[in-house]
């Protein structure tokens, strides 16, 4: 069955259920997952940030929650006439604006502001067990990548990502098999580069031909579509995937938002994360080993200190290798970004620092 | 003459010209064109914000400046160097890290922070009259475009934007003609849509094909490569340009950097802007004419007000109709948004919107 036909039944019932409520006299109500940060857990099995299954009602008759169970019935009800009608994929903003209307004769809206719908769809996710990109709803997309793929479109299009030009291939806003199914990738391994400067310098570099690899950049902290396409990656080819991001706690959290998942976005992790990438660099180690100059390490500063703590507190950063490396900065004193490689030539990133990491196995988790 | 080999001859020049002071023992001096506020004009004419002819001299032995001349040297010398190898292209970050470095002996540093080598970069842009994306500098773009066009990349990649996919062609960081070359362009017209859901709709129903347009964005605020493709693009072909943006101060002041350029990059305008675009919408007038639903109406508050009142002391807004219409909406009192056409329907933007006022030619500059 298709993805959105599985959708449209779950959706409907969910109506259902709530017209048995009616015709039973009961107080129509539906179980909503709680998305609030004491039903967040991080599994160390699965390497994932989690939801947990806790749930809450919400009621009709209830004066607190009449308002917010009417906006649930009236996404619930958009989602599925919209992907019953095959419509285009809309925005989050956009859906708002499909459903904004003033109920007659109350002047009442049904919707105010986007802060009252996008919890909502969060919602719809979790009911239906689904991305908010099966419900034909996407977020801006912002990375590009180059390397030894071949997609089919949904447009029909054939996309040889060895053939996009100084640019590389964008990332779409929606990288599900219907959407963006690919028919051959023969990488060797991927390689996520944090910065897009990074990433073009590679590219200009043919780094990901010289070195059969798929090169990903998501232009600094990932969006949805990113996070979700390096996921597939992870699940579909068992081969190495490397993050190398600065050596610093932004860097590290990106890192950690590309392999766990984040906080905020809890419930999206399981689909949108890659428990199996590496950290690849830089690591305190790297500047000895690599004789990075000292005019390019950058103070650290107090609030650099306030987010290692942080960091080193998260339970995705308890393993031992983390802790040590978060220590070793804290004592170093000093952050370094990606590219202050260039510093050492500029072709330093490309023919020596990744080569090198990679042939030594010299990146952890 | 390839473009490089004139900078490089430019730089060289310079260096001489500094040369040739010393060996008349005069006080070594570079001439740096003011990039203030005061030396920022709009040329009515040209319908571009343009910088002035006002220059000071940069001098070797004057306490305040003699740094700034030590590293104007140094980033000219690296530049020239870099072109000269026919090096990858960098950003301005790692320009400044190529650079950065003690002094032997000094305990001083070249550079201690970026915000001391960007200005000069554009003190060079203005000093060999070029482009920082000609001396091989890029910033991050954003945008993405879809329609009848094909390019050879100087990679040699041969891109054609009616095969991107869901995603669109990426722009890339320089679209200078030795790295994005159009070998073909058949577009009746080109369409700029402020933000990416919009143009992500239009792209999702084919709006480029069934209207034989070019399609792009610049997620917003647009980088410097949209601002660079889009200039290219109104000089090569003189077909209509149209932006369409949301309905309100920021709406039309992305119009007008399109346009016209904006005011920190005002050197930039000649070579980035494109003074023959149009403004598509949204209009005041259009609210009525189109039916807009009340209900994606938003309250125009106190910082729209603000801003509009800086907008409307712009010379570049100074005609009588961009008067009328920022009068018209301070009537009006609400602004809304491209993505608030949704709410009339889902394919409202694409078959009746824009086929309409362009049928209508109803835009304005």
């Amino acid at each position: 069955m298709a993805r959105s036909k599985e959708i449209i039944e779950k959706l409907a019932r969910m109506g259902e259920g709530v017209l048995e409520d009616v015709e039973a006299g009961k107080n129509p109500s539906l179980d909503i997952t709680i998305r609030s940060l004491n039903n967040v857990y991080y599994d160390e099995k699965s390497g994932l940030i989690k939801l947990g299954d806790e749930k809450q009602k919400r009621y009709y008759f209830n004066l607190a929650q009449a308002k917010k169970f009417l906006q649930t019935i009236l996404i619930a009800k958009q989602i599925k006439a919209l992907l019953e009608q095959d419509k285009p994929a809309l925005s989050i903003r956009q859906l708002f604006y499909t459903l904004k209307h003033e109920i007659p004769g109350t002047g009442e809206n049904t919707f105010d502001v986007q802060e009252e719908s996008d919890p909502i769809i969060e919602d719809m996710e979790l009911m239906t067990d689904s991305l908010r990109e099966e419900l034909n709803l996407i977020a801006t997309p912002n990375g590009v990548l180059a390397g030894p793929m071949i997609v089919e479109d949904k447009t029909g299009d054939v996309l040889d990502f060895t053939k996009m030009g100084s640019a590389g291939g964008a990332v779409p806003p929606i990288v599900e098999d219907d959407y963006f199914h690919i028919k051959e990738m023969s990488a060797d391994y991927i390689l996520v580069v944090e910065k897009y400067a990074v990433w073009n310098l590679l590219n200009q570099e043919k780094y990901w031909k010289k070195n059969n690899c798929l090169l990903l950049t998501g232009k600094g902290q990932p969006a949805r579509a990113e996070r979700r396409l390096l996921a597939r990656f992870g699940e579909e080819y068992k081969i190495p995937i490397y993050v190398f991001t600065d050596m610093d706690p932004w860097g590290y959290y990106i890192y950690s938002v590309y392999k766990s998942g984040s906080i905020n976005l809890a419930f999206f992790s399981e689909k949108a994360a890659c428990p199996r990438a590496k950290y690849l660099g830089l690591s305190v180690k790297d500047v000895m080993d690599f004789d990075i100059p000292r005019s390019s390490w950058v103070k650290l500063n107090e609030e650099d200190f306030k987010r290692m703590e942080e960091i080193a507190a998260y339970p995705w950063f308890k393993k031992e290798r983390w802790q040590r490396e978060l220590a070793d900065l804290k004592k170093f004193g000093y952050k370094i970004e990606q590219d202050a490689l260039v510093s050492k030539s500029i072709e330093f990133t490309a023919n020596n620092y990744l080569p090198t990491k990679i042939s030594n196995n010299d990146y952890f988790d």
